[in-house]
């Protein structure tokens, strides 16, 4: 049974999102409607491309996923649907949905543009309400995604840039703080499972953010001692950097777009992070 | 397909709207319950009269409203409910329906005093959780208002003062910054279409707040430069002060409950804030 | 019809109760889920037990709560799952059922291992995801509780300190302040039906808390002037300690933990907290 899950900038303290399901629910009546997060932080297109990644995967097939982290509603910018591995994916062309059609290139995209489908009177300022809401809604009652306007080819997208990670002639892995979560864990785009040969427990990894080297790789946060930072792989597959019953943000001062590199071996001068725990 | 909305002053810091679905549930087990806003700041009335007034043209047909934000529960104040327009509003009678009211002279209306309706135990500080989501849920089983309680005239309710806006000797209309949002835009409860003849991208329209004066009339966030400040027809169908990309909240300084003013022309003294633009 | 209830500190912040309703819904589609609390501070083992022991006997009959306060997640803590009073609760082995457990010496309790029923990959960091929602979804699809492993004695399980009200040589009874609410009502876990014979309204109760001595119990918040702080029977069922329109945590300086204090009869000085109201 199918989805659909909402990803937005609107945050919950106005009543953005309940119109969204308002309007949902007066097309499809039996939609089930997840809000998957909607405290992206204001126009962080980037932050919202990494979440939903690796969220859809969690949902039911078929399930229909609604982006709208938007700074440019109301201008020409267009909206675009996305159909790949029996998800659908409705977004703003901003490169929200990058890294979705970085893993699909075979998935079909269309330009949204039958008002068909939209609110009868569509504002300036609120497409949430007025476009995704009820195109949502029609794809949850079956309308396919090719009704919706006409195919796009990806090589025409708009795209954030590529994920920060690479590997430098040094051989190290550099990254970027993507997320910051209640936690304060400091979630960062480096996959465990990409390719880049990161062993789970690997004992020599050293993980350098904010001035600081931490060593090894954890299991889970109670591995190590309370108020202790350690690096764990974390629920959406990448690294994570945590302090057990605190938070590595507060602790490490970092933040969200913070870079974060990675490599094998000794580190090459002592680090006193490593030999007095910090306390949470 | 009806859907019972709550729209409280509850916050999402504790159980309190989780027990009223629960309630509602017990009762009511195929409701459909959409949050429209629990952030109402604690006991702001004329808040939510904006927001319910607003927000509920776009649920569905015989939806029920629940508007809980009851600085007065336990004490003598009635509680009301009203049909209008073939939804159902049941609200404190303190003015919060106001607007409703307003609109729509011919809306039946009831005290709501049949015990039958409520939880079997009344606590003195939980309204919400003891009459009004049982008589929402009772409500959306189809139980007809008028057996809630006596019908009531109109005039023997609380009303909060008539919103703000008015034209002066001056034809400047004045309104107030009824609500601040999530992005820090600024939205007055000065309607567009409410009578007073503002064109959509007047170009001589003047908006003074916060000292400052802003002209024209824009129709989305980005068709100023980020960092600009610009007027809108926001998504309530009022006036709306945003930043594009930014917090007009902040940049301006102005804050819930600030006064605005209208009016057409030409300023009659020259003014920094439109030379020089707010950086976001 | 039987609801699942989520009681988390996963705040709303971030993607994971998205995720958890995802995977519920992947599994019991018919699912009906309601957000009892996701704001419970991190790792508040005590605040999350106070709160589920009060607000279960509010929703339908059969229902299942998963409570996921959970420290020592990817540790060797067991998670546990108990049958009481026709409901079910799954939580960590840290004491957070002890009120539930305390309640009812007949619960059947099992320890939750019976790996068919949770995701097929568990990570080490985010058993809400992969455990406790599988198994929620599965217990709200009729699969009886003794299939998710063996039944374990109440006497096995971890405790957290019980309740801390007591009654002292002096016939006080201590009390903590065990949350904080959004209001900034200080609701404490001094049971009114507990065998504590406190009357209602009893006019000679006198109240200590931080440092100040209130006097009497009212019945609802606005049984005092506006800025005045009082003590009412809240919506729990226990003490609480509110300022009317105001908020009791800002006037009088407590929170979460702070020690409370009552006993009848006259004040043994006078305190001039009762002869000067505060202004909220």
């Amino acid at each position: 049974m199918a989805v659909i899950s909402l990803l937005t900038d609107f945050g919950t303290d106005d009543e953005y999102v309940g119109l969204v399901k308002a309007v949902i629910y007066g097309i499809a009546p039996g939609a089930v409607i997840v809000d998957l997060c909607h405290r992206v932080e204001p126009q962080d297109v980037a932050g919202a491309a990494f979440l939903i990644s690796s969220a859809w995967r969690y949902f039911p097939e078929s399930s229909v996923h609604l982006v709208v982290v938007d700074p440019g509603v109301g201008t020409e910018r267009a909206i675009i649907a996305v159909k790949s591995a029996g998800h659908t994916f409705v977004a703003p062309d901003n490169g929200v949905l990058t890294r979705i059609l970085d893993s699909d290139p075979e998935a079909l995209i269309v330009r949204v543009e039958n008002r068909a489908f939209y609110r009868g009177e569509v504002s300036r300022t609120f497409h949430g309400r007025d476009i995704f809401a009820p195109v949502g809604a029609h794809l949850f009652r079956g309308v396919p995604v090719d009704r919706l306007g006409p195919a796009v080819p990806a090589g025409s997208l708009r795209r954030i840039e590529a994920p920060s990670r690479r590997i430098d002639e040094t051989e190290e892995i550099v990254g970027t703080v993507v997320w910051v979560d209640r936690f304060g864990n400091l979630i960062t785009d480096i996959q465990v499972d990409g390719g880049y040969d990161i062993e789970e427990n690997g004992e020599t990894l050293q993980i350098r953010i904010g001035g600081r080297t931490l060593t090894g790789l954890f299991r889970s946060y109670g591995d190590v001692e309370p108020g202790r930072a350690l690096v764990v792989v974390g629920s959406r597959g990448t690294l994570e950097i945590a302090v057990n019953c605190g938070s590595a943000s507060a602790e490490l001062e970092c933040r969200r777009g913070d870079p974060v590199r990675i490599r094998y071996g000794k580190a090459d001068r002592s680090d006193d992070f490593d030999k007095k725990p910090v306390m949470g």
